[in-house]
């Protein structure tokens, strides 16, 4: 069996998946074909419908079928604070993890102009417009804790300080959970520097 | 963010993956969506081509879009002895490990009187229609070592008896590499019954 036929190139297909190996594609296409042709049909016909359908928020650039994702058109949302991430899968985890209750704005990326990434690809132009519409009064800086990330908030404090926004970011220190002897020395330092007062 | 929308249907759909739970499936969908829009539209075409064009191949039972497999189709394979599996998933992975250049019988499960599976169930008629051609000479009892998989092959090594055809059962005992302070009694107690002459 060299894996040229039909069945091949279904276990080839199912490696674009991320985290799926051709072990666990061959498992996969078994699974499928023999036990589960009905929702392996339905996940097919999601795919084409979600390809073909699914773009960017015209206001939050999160990923949505309509012209303003599901939050946005929310109107218990607050509208006066607004919390910044690099991708729609921090939306998506911000919502389920906490009880922010505010709207999203989603860069697509980070500052990063060795990549040739820059205020206009992230599209700044459209988290200014919505300064300047003057509801919001404070944003929250959740991009990632790299160099990137953190140039990048950064950047979007100054840019909300010329709006007169005050800008905050997520705080970084240890874990939930976290031991100190197996925190690396960065987060350590980091979690010392932005110590809080107690009582 | 509730996940009613069409993105919420992709990652449900996603988790009739085996091995995919809800926060896999939330990566795989943003992953697709994101960076290889066109992979997982391939993926979509492959899945609906597979499920609508793949059965079982007439002889052998394996996977197949055609009326014959690959492998029986491969004139180079010796046809006198025959390799019986429960699984299509089981040719693959034999195929791949072994120098096995036989031909394969798949009968889809194991004998299981309780689940109401017995010989019918197996097509081991079909089975019996090779026999009958006279060309097998040998075949390999290549069932899961579990209790049903045991029973179907004593049971498959009779039906070959009564054809005069040789049954031989594949070796259980101790992985390669495996260290006997970490083997279950059971596997330990088979490699002892089935030891081998060295010199």
């Amino acid at each position: 069996m060299n894996g040229k036929g039909l069945l091949g190139q279904l276990i080839q297909n199912l490696c674009c998946l991320p985290g799926v190996g051709p072990k666990s594609a061959q498992r996969m296409a078994f699974h499928l074909l023999q036990r589960d042709r009905a929702g392996a049909q339905q996940l097919a016909n999601t795919l084409l419908r979600a390809v073909d359908e699914i773009g960017y928020c015209q206001q939050c650039r999160t990923l949505t079928e309509d012209e303003l994702c599901e939050i946005c058109l929310q109107p218990a949302r607050d509208q006066s604070i607004l919390c910044v991430v690099e991708s729609p899968a921090d939306v998506w985890v911000v919502d389920q993890a906490t009880v922010f209750k505010g709207i999203y704005f989603v860069l697509h990326g980070r500052l990063s102009p060795l990549d040739g990434i820059g205020p206009d690809e992230l599209r700044i132009d459209l988290l200014q417009q919505q300064f300047a519409k003057g509801e919001i009064k404070e944003i929250i800086l959740a991009t990632n804790s790299t160099v990137e990330g953190e140039a990048t908030a950064h950047f979007l404090a100054e840019v909300a300080k010329k709006h007169n926004i005050q800008a905050s970011r997520i705080a970084h220190g240890v874990p939930m959970g976290g031991e100190l002897e197996f925190i690396d020395s960065g987060t350590l330092s980091h979690a010392f520097n932005g110590r809080q007062q107690v009582l």
